[in-house]
């Protein structure tokens, strides 16, 4: 949680002359965001979340991002819809930053999931899936199979001062990853569907935020990541009642096909591999006084090993 | 600016039980406040500013802050309304903190205060003294000439880390202030109303916030802290213009008397000097790398010296 970047009354006024959203009446910095600095802000035209965009999202990046948010928004997605400036542009500037204003989505993200919110995550995402196919911006996605090796050269050695023997568990899954699976149906991922990204009011799915991961990829691998999200318990035990849930709710909306129900063992373990690797890396190179909280990579290992071990998608709840 | 304490969805919903306001629509954590944590909530009822009271501030005068700020809303002034509860109370708890729901204001402070400003302030805080005529609780202002030795002493010689000769300045600028005006009209002050508590929209002021210093004490005591937080420039000088808006905006409203006009001088350098000691405090003992920023204390010295010299109330705009 941080706001990286102070704005002050002028630049915000400066700002949002480029805006057709009435005059400013209120901003507060949010202390949510590890990548990003966040303001609520509000204006006579209603409520706005500002993202001043820092370091870590690579500017390049940014019209992909904010163009499918725009583009999910207008195919029947409740997400952050980005407001264009008097220039017809989603991407503007304060204070050096890129930044975008988008529109203030209602809703909580719920600590501790229930079977019911899986169903509706599910669904939801199958939604997204669908809302992509014609979205026509490419993004590879950089932290699947073809990142993995880069991101554990990366940490090397100093994996084992994190736990004894992770710098030998990563590069054995890694090998063991050596035969990804090809041709299976591909599109617009979210690829970090947390429960922090996604928003209930009541027992209702309001809406999903935070795209600055989504790529091009397998869908299945999007459902492997939210599997690996959504379905554990806090003692790292798969929750079959869950995964049931999350599974039949994506199948409802989106059926998956027989290649990608065959391939979801390994992509789930790919995608804790993910995940352990950027976990590992952050944990790493994150001062533990630093204003953003280390998350523990180790729960991503037992995910690890509990995928490596599964015999069928059975397993799952398919 | 900090949140010191998270608080999850079910933590909130289990709070809103106890409040007629409606569905939980969202919260999100603000990025500021240098005593307390606040949460922006919006619910089905409107939104709200929750405040989670963190250690520095003495559980026992939080029904003065909240009675003093519900009473002020009644009387036509414009700040954070304390909502209240099933059982009638303003105060209740979350996660182990006594908190409070408030009204959410809208507003943004100004950075760089102009003459115009300084007038508005000056009505306001004259109509926030009347409002408060018929109050009936009291506290004490710890922070005024009773309560600068005790501070003095806490810095002891450590001041002269922040600057050289500090320590002398200081327990010189306290025996001058030995002898210190009796009778002056009293009544409930704001007490700490810098630009950051007073919220604008447009050119128009819209209200006040952060009574977590509000006590009873001279009214022209209030005046003299505000003459240093607004009209003072970042070189240090005193800007006459700014001074005659805020003393002639108060005076409109509130017509100060002759022995008040007299004692200005003295007490401008007072509230400089509890400023200087304050801000000296927390310095010495803020590490550099904490969630708060350090406010430097030597423009204070540099204000009270220039209130030291001032032979009449007139070199302030009167």
């Amino acid at each position: 949680m941080a706001v990286y970047t102070e704005i002050s009354d002028d630049d915000l006024n400066r700002f949002l002359v480029d805006y057709e959203v009435g005059e400013l009446l209120s901003f507060k910095g949010i202390a949510e965001g590890v990548e990003n600095t966040n303001y609520y802000v509000h204006t006579s035209a209603g409520p706005y979340i500002l993202t001043l965009y820092e370091k870590r999202v690579a500017a390049t990046d940014l019209p992909y991002f904010l163009g499918l948010m725009d583009h999910l928004a207008s195919h029947g997605i409740t997400c952050p819809t980005p407001v264009r400036n008097r220039y017809g542009q989603l991407l503007d500037e304060i204070c050096g930053r890129p930044a975008a204003l988008v529109s203030f989505l209602d809703g909580v993200w719920i600590r501790k999931p229930e079977a019911h919110h899986c169903a509706s995550l599910g669904e939801a995402l199958a939604r997204l899936h669908l809302a992509g196919a014609d979205f026509p911006m490419h993004r590879p996605n950089t932290l699947s199979v073809a990142g993995w090796r880069a991101l554990a050269g990366a940490l090397g050695p100093r994996a084992d001062d994190i736990t004894p023997g992770l710098a030998d568990a990563i590069a054995e899954a890694i090998s063991r990853q050596a035969i990804w699976p090809e041709g299976l149906p591909k599109g617009v991922i979210h690829a970090d569907l947390f429960p922090d990204n996604v928003f209930f009011i009541g027992n209702r799915l309001s809406g999903l935020i935070d795209f600055y991961f989504a790529c091009n990829d397998y869908f299945v691998y999007d459902v492997a990541i939210c599997l690996n999200a959504w379905c554990f318990e806090k003692d790292a035990t798969f929750n079959l009642t869950k995964g049931q849930a999350l599974l039949s709710g994506y199948h409802r909306v989106r059926p998956l096909t027989d290649p990608e129900i065959a391939a979801l063992p390994q992509l789930a373990a790919g995608a804790a591999l993910r995940f352990l690797l950027t976990r590992s890396y952050d944990w790493l190179h994150t001062s533990p006084t630093a204003l953003v909280t280390r998350k523990d990579p180790l729960p991503y290992l037992r995910r690890l090993r509990f995928h490596q071990a599964v015999a069928s998608s059975r397993e799952y709840g398919l």
